[in-house]
């Protein structure tokens, strides 16, 4: 793919999938839903919605994973039983917690809300957000094999 | 979700998402196709199969990875525009490349090629597969919020 097309594939995505590092070194990876900003020096943002407990506590190890590990990595793909369809685009970049008040943080949430109907509802607005900036983006298309 | 209902839902999953940590210590993560094998002491087993140059690298990434940090994390999980919908299963596990041969491999290639049709038609018995074991799982699954 282009980096366009790459950009685009990543903004049309309902859901990715978000791996971290903990702070022994092991991977964790959760489906997370984000928003695409910018063009030029895009960055990925990520709310910290109202969960249930357990939901709750994956999220703190997330934000615990990213202070000790900023850098981390994000995959948006397509799967189809029709392997020539299948594509993929990886993200790595360095993340960092926002809180409400901080610059980008209310872009973020208008971003989030504007993409996903789900999230005008939730108070995401009072909750940090997950940042993510400086990407290298790797892509990935069967062409029909 | 119970631990019997998890390993289901892992199990119908036709793609999870595979994070591996690099030489760096940072995270990457790509979508993989996985066979779940065994009930008590459950394995789950990817093919690194024939794909265009691109993907070969990024596989060889893969087991260059796995080779220097065996943790490994899996998810499988539920997307759905009803949020009350929504569903993972994380894994947590050791993993290790086992050669065509080697105890295992047969049995994955099997399991791979039962679950995925593609797979069939495919040389993946001649190449090594990745086994993770002493998996550790957690779950999530919306109620309706």
């Amino acid at each position: 793919m282009t980096a366009t097309a790459a950009l685009a594939f990543v903004r049309q995505a309902r859901i990715g999938h978000l791996a971290t590092v903990d702070d022994r070194g092991r991977p964790s990876v959760v489906p997370f839903c984000f928003a695409l900003l910018g063009e030029d020096e895009p960055v990925v943002v990520s709310a910290l919605d109202e969960k249930p407990k357990s939901v709750a506590d994956a999220e703190l190890a997330r934000v615990r994973h990213i202070r000790s590990h900023p850098e981390v990595a994000v995959i948006v793909d397509r799967y189809d039983e029709d392997w020539s369809r299948l594509a993929w685009v990886q993200i790595k970049g360095h993340a960092r917690i926002v809180a409400p008040g901080e610059d980008g943080h209310a872009d973020a949430i208008t971003a989030l809300r504007a993409k996903y109907p789900q999230y005008r509802a939730m108070a995401i607005a009072q909750r940090p957000v997950i940042l993510i900036e400086r990407l290298r983006i790797t892509s990935w298309a069967a062409t029909g094999r």
